[in-house]
């Protein structure tokens, strides 16, 4: 009845999106005990810290810390954001990190101004440098990463072609240097997307590109972050990026830019309602999630954890039925 | 690049849904500013009021005051639930509201059994009465509503074929007393529903009864509000229920956590940037929402009266754009 995939891969984005933009100290123990628990869960991609300023993110000063207090659970990977050579070599030197080189263009010109004082043009060229350096370290790039892909709160909507456009250059840049992109990430970076953009979008990239898979970095600011999601799915997407409980967001303040990162169990529900596999406990996964709760002492936006799964749910009435009978 | 409908039409079911279920008393001028406020949004439907009895549901006592305050807007249609002849006619008796007589089943004789305490037998054989008692009133018979379509937390997961066959009894009955049903009313009462089951059930009922408008009344206990709703416009579905803010929830379905109507102006958002018509001002409506916030004096879950509009954010933007010019 429909062309949904039959399994989907979510990256863990909770404890980077998350910690990163809590105001209160969060201890480090509590980062890596929640870490820990999501690598029981079944997820197979945890990202667990950003390198970046401590001055400018004071939530993300103990990021070697957290690394290095992580017990590895095998299979899974964890992995580690960095926006420039500094903290792309703080990640190496943890020595504990799977290491992803990935290439970013930007979307959209303002965003990328504000973000990272550069012109398109500049981080473009940034590119080819970049990829050698990560051959160079001998860090595969296979991932390819378009940020503000849906609309940006400084520039307004963004046209399906120049998204096109960025990722041809991408995998120009890739194949150039002897690479070839596997994955395509097109991000929602402020929250622009809706389920018809996202169709618009991901179809016209996936015709360009019709043997790298597809993934989505969803926020759900205005709401729309599973809706996207499955209209991503409809589309054939395969890859997820998700935040355990919402982390990230705050369902009560207000966001100039962008909000929690769709929540993973909420994800996870509704994929594994509809037949698809994601490899993952849901019922741990929500004990995650009420932890993140605990550690951040405010509440968190994802719905399931308060509303409880159906398959719980089942189980309970299975369960009653058995009892009744007996 | 899509069947989705040009024009919805959204029942808005907050002052209903929200307010009956609140724990403080919510003074019966706030009722009434949020409902007057709520008329000059271009919502044309909005359901004001519960008829039930004040001892079970005390925030709906002083539901005969509450109609009486309201200052009418030409073209809006009020209206208020009620459950019973008692309801009906206190309903009647305010001489101010729009009266639409609906039949109702429930998919879910377990969920029947706490609301009503009545068999699946006994409210199909009360459905001809109630349309004659309508009749006998001069009120019209357009609606058949199903109850727990979807999915029931006290009986499981609800095989569509039973869905149509309700269907098929409500229209039935109808015809036979010489009425004729021109909406179908499908509600997710406990929040079972997922994107493709809505398609699957939406589809099944459409196909049995093509000359039929479906409404969907959806809650979003597990953040698939929206994303059920896209799924429903994409099966054609021009009738929505939703509530300002996400204010509400059933006090008879046994929710853990917060558990209201999809949010209106979330549902506006989304359909208003997809190209469809919802004939609303969504900057009015989130005045409105944010108005129901203060009345109630702890947040709501509606999205968009926190991240703001992408409208208003272009406007902003086209705003900036020309101060830059000029």
């Amino acid at each position: 009845m429909s062309d949904l995939p039959n399994r989907i891969f979510i990256k863990e984005e909770g404890p980077r999106e998350g910690f990163q933009i809590e105001r209160g100290d969060i201890p480090t123990a509590d980062k890596i005990a929640l870490i820990d628990a999501l690598a029981q869960t079944g997820l197979k991609h945890i990202q667990t810290v950003s390198f970046v300023n401590p001055k400018r993110v004071p939530g993300m000063a103990d990021a070697e810390a957290v690394v290095a207090g992580i017990t590895p659970v095998e299979g899974v990977h964890y992995t580690g954001l960095w926006l420039n050579k500094q903290g792309f070599e703080r990640a190496m030197a943890t020595g504990k990190l799977y290491m992803d080189g990935k290439l970013t263009l930007y979307a959209s010109e303002a965003f990328l101004k504000r973000n990272q004082n550069r012109t398109g043009d500049e981080q473009l060229k940034a590119q080819p440098d970049l990829l050698r350096s990560y051959q160079h370290a001998g860090v595969p790039v296979r991932t390819g990463f378009v940020t503000a892909a849906f609309g940006c709160n400084f520039e307004g909507d963004i046209p399906p072609a120049r998204v096109v456009d960025l990722v041809r250059q991408m995998c120009a840049i890739a194949r150039d240097n002897g690479e070839e992109l596997t994955l395509i990430g097109l991000a929602d970076t402020m929250a622009w997307a809706t389920p018809e953009r996202v169709k618009q979008v991901v179809g016209q990239v996936r015709d360009a590109n019709p043997d790298v898979a597809i993934s989505l970095h969803l926020h759900d600011t205005r709401g729309l972050g599973l809706a996207n999601a499955y209209a991503g799915l409809q589309m054939g997407v395969t890859h997820f990026d998700a935040a355990v409980a919402g982390l990230g967001g705050c369902p009560f303040a207000k966001h100039a830019g962008a909000a929690g990162n769709i929540c993973t169990e909420d994800l996870v529900q509704m994929c594994e309602e509809m037949g698809i596999d994601t490899g993952i406990d849901l019922e741990r996964l929500i004990d995650c999630s009420l932890m993140a709760e605990r550690i951040v002492r405010h509440p968190l936006p994802g719905k399931v954890k308060a509303g409880g799964s159906l398959r719980a749910l089942r189980a309970k009435l299975a369960h009653a039925g058995h009892e009744g009978q007996g």
